[in-house]
């Protein structure tokens, strides 16, 4: 079992990859006017591209358009003292291929927001993965 | 009741506070040799101050050495499709002096991992909130 330097375990890259799909919700880490920001995101993956549906003209739209940007997701027991989290890293491109868009709003990506809006405005992001890492703290749940 | 661009209603900064003060667990976003980068960590908040515990020599403790964070909670329970999240910005800084090290050593903050070098390698990160934001989602749980 490898630590790293704060003493949390180390994941392998295929512990990551199955933690990163059990779960629906991630957070896209970008930079928003010089400053870092972050968004919860709910999210698939296909294949080895993490898929997020936004909107057209929203702010994760427009920041996570062709961006490096970080997605993580974690889960944690603040009772056990238990958790992991997996950070994603890649280049994010929003979706402007029509036939790209019809085949991505196929994969089971309902969006959250129930404004009234869905469907004729929704942007997809794809972030394939570049890098993957991730920690476990505690006892293994 | 504000709507942002998503869809997502627009907290206000005493909804902010609450939510924040609510969850043991929060995420630091930074960046980190150029890339955007995350890592979750548990904290308390001293009055309008975000207070992390990591140990000398992580990651983070380098990272967030005098350095513009966000610094992100949320909860979202994926089938009623609700949740909410909430995010801190600040100028984070390392604490050095001792005798403010002495005081934050006695807020309820235990380190998560028992790698048995808990104590005299603690390092406090102190980030005051600048700027606090908020969105939730779907009906009010």
């Amino acid at each position: 079992m490898r630590l790293d330097s704060a003493g949390l375990q180390v994941l392998s890259p295929a512990e990551c990859a199955d933690l990163l799909a059990s779960t629906p919700i991630g957070r896209v880490v970008f930079t928003d006017h010089a400053l870092p920001a972050v968004q919860p995101v709910n999210f698939v993956l296909d294949g080895r591209n993490v898929v997020m549906r936004t909107t057209v003209g929203s702010k994760l739209a427009a920041a996570a358009r062709n961006a490096v940007v970080a997605f993580e997701t974690d889960e944690f027991d603040p009772v056990a003292r238990t958790g992991w989290s997996v950070t994603a890293i890649g280049y994010a491109r929003a979706v402007t291929d029509p036939a790209e868009a019809e085949r991505l709003a196929r994969l089971p990506l309902a969006p959250w927001a129930s404004d009234g809006t869905a469907g004729d405005d929704a942007q997809f992001i794809v972030m394939p993965i570049r890098e993957l890492s991730g920690r476990r703290i505690g006892a293994r749940p």
